[in-house]
This record gives C-alpha cells, sequence and structure tokens, in this order.
C-alpha cells in the first residue's frame, strides 16, 4: 500500500489593521517550512520593488472579473475600487500536495471561506488593548483625521466579528504570540482526523 | 466587573502500556504549571514508599462502593479485583479554579468521561511500531509468558478506541512528543470559547 499523501490545512488569520499580523504570519513562514502563505490576484497597480507574481498576482479588472464569473475565487473583495481575491485552484491544490496554506483575509472574506471549506482553521489576532490599536493607527499624526477615523472604524467592524474565529491571539508580547500561533498549527497536525491518514497503517498494526 | 475566573480544561490521556505516556506526563507537569493531573482513589493495598493522598487516595472497597453508591466518581474501573476511580468533585472544583486537569486513564474510562464532560480534550499516544510496542511489554523476559499475552491483548484492545480520542501523538522521539503535548495544551488556551471569557472586556472595547 502506497502511504496517502498527507492533505494539508488551510488556516484563515484576521485581525484589524494595527494588530501586528503581517509581522507575525512571515514570522510563523520562518519558523515552519510546512507553512505558505496564498499569493493573492489583485487589480490595483503594481507599487515600485514589488514583483509580479511574489507580491500579488497582477491582473486587469476584465481579467479579475472573468475569473469571477468562473467561480475561480474562494474569496475576493473590492476595497476603494480595487479588486483582491484568492484563487480556489491554487489552495486546493497546494492543499493538496501536503503543504498548510495561510490566508491573510478581512472578516468578510473570512466568512466567504468558511462557507466553501468549513474545514478550515481560523485565527483572529488582536492588540492588547483599545489605546495601543488608536495608538498604532494614528501613526506619526501625519495623516488626516478623516483617513484615522476611516482605519479605526474599519478596525472597531473587524473587531466585531472575532468570535467566529476558533482561536484568538492577543499580540501583547510578540514572542508569545508567536508560541500562541505555532503552537495552534502543531497541534492541528496532530488531530486525529489527520492523523488518521498519516498513520493508518500503525494503527492497524497496533491493533491486531 | 470583576474579571470571569477562567475555567481550567481537561485532559484525558490514554494509551496502551509501553507507550510512554507516564513519563510523558511528567514531563508536561515538569514545564506547565497550570497543569495538574488527578489523583485517583483506589482499593489496591499501598506500596512501599507510597503515600496516601499523593500516589493515591487509598480506600478500602466499603468506602469506595458508597462513593460509586452517591455517584461520586466520574470514572472508576474494577482491575483484577481493585477498584480504581476519579473523583467527579474534585476535577469540578479543580477545573473551576482555573487548573487544567490531565487524567491517565484507559479507553473504557475515557468513555465515561466523555459521556459526562464532553467538552474534555482527550489525547492518545501511541508508540512508534507494533515492534516498539511488543519489545518495551516483553520486557527482559523474565516475565511468564502468559503475563506478556495478556498485556500485548490489553495494549491491542487499548488501540483499537484510538480514533475515539481528539488528538493523536505518536512517541517516537520523546522531545517531539512531548512538544506536541504541549501545542496541544497552549492551542486549547487560545480557543476562541476560552479567550472569548478571558478577554471579554478588551474585545468590547475594541469592538466600540
Amino acid at each position: 500500500m502506497s502511504p496517502t499523501v498527507e492533505q494539508g490545512t488551510l488556516y484563515v488569520i484576521s485581525a484589524p489593521s494595527g494588530a501586528g499580523k503581517t509581522s507575525l504570519v512571515a514570522a510563523m513562514l520562518g519558523n515552519d517550512n510546512k507553512l505558505g502563505v496564498s499569493i493573492s490576484h489583485t487589480t490595483r497597480p503594481m507599487r515600485e520593488g514589488e514583483q509580479d507574481g511574489v507580491n500579488y498576482h497582477f491582473v486587469s479588472r476584465d481579467e479579475f472579473e472573468a475569473m469571477i464569473a468562473r467561480g475561480e475565487f474562494l474569496e475576493h473583495a473590492d476595497v476603494f475600487g480595487n479588486y483582491y481575491g484568492t484563487s480556489h485552484i491554487w489552495v486546493r491544490e497546494t492543499l493538496a500536495g501536503g503543504q498548510d496554506v495561510i490566508l491573510e483575509i478581512d472578516w468578510q472574506g473570512a466568512e466567504q471561506v468558511r462557507r466553501l471549506m468549513p474545514e478550515c482553521v481560523s485565527i483572529f489576532i488582536v492588540p492588547p488593548s483599545a489605546a495601543t490599536l488608536r495608538e498604532r493607527l494614528t501613526g506619526r499624526g501625519t495623516d488626516a483625521p478623516d483617513v484615522v477615523e476611516r482605519r479605526l472604524g474599519e478596525a472597531r467592524e473587524e473587531c466585531q466579528h472575532a468570535l467566529e474565529f476558533d482561536f484568538l491571539v492577543v499580540n501583547d508580547d510578540f514572542d508569545v504570540a508567536l508560541a500562541d500561533l505555532l503552537a495552534i498549527v502543531r497541534s492541528q497536525r496532530v488531530r486525529i482526523g489527520v492523523q488518521q491518514d498519516r498513520h493508518s497503517e500503525l494503527l492497524t498494526q497496533l491493533s491486531q
């Protein structure tokens, strides 16, 4: 009997901006080579230093809308006139190859993914206090008040959906939050459903 | 508002003998001071070096049977004429105090506990191969063949119930298995249900 190829786990990670999600996810990827991050498709213009296929897959609005029409997105959103989306095919193929995949998306994307892939594991990251969040979003005080207010409003809306997630990680101390995230990933790999496939032969041997 | 006292998590850990469960649980306790282990009641005679209330609560058969009649056990079993059981009251009180509790019991005890406390987290530990199990159970070859055969039969029966557990940890490398177990415990502490109580004030602040 050839061993079953292990199926990877899909992680959905959301957070209000200012929670430190991007740095935490980067550190997770650096600590665990079985973790990969999805590269989104977007219609926003490429910025200096960005590379197509590395930071994003940059496509035109027409191409993006054709992909929507063909049902190729696991989730997508229109953010201030630019589309962002995650390719369903890419995610399924990567998971089938045994790789875990992290999607960094907002609560609305998370909702779409849960509907299509209810077996995903979702994690919400929050800052340790509302004051910290306000401080981080206010920045150096150089942004226009309405921009700051919009950011705060978005952060609040995001946090209103925290309880829809499977796990909540508080990013007070970066290393503690990172250890929490890595523990979630490690423990998911020894869930009985995953192990049943991985060790089916061992379990049969031990039982007879 | 006074903060809610955190509720601990109940862990049920089972394994065939020879899987290394006892050493792994001891190492877990040494690594995590929020983890405690339940001290069972038993009717078997105290052995040299054992202490009442430390290794077991040693009670008479009459006392044990009165406790059964009063419904005081979360689980109990008659093992070769000696009773063993876990006090339901002690477990509930310890969890209510915010401490996590580990029960080292067999699959039958695990079944009883799941019925009464379905929120428990159950973990099954296995050796890396049937050959390793046989080696460890055969010991130094000084035991009578029927004793060895009984042990092997019990181990097989135990393993037939592995899939009833939430997690499966393979004890091939002790440190890897220990890290898996500690990751399970750590990740359980950031589950949304637990965190919702612990950080209710923070979540409210962040959302309004």
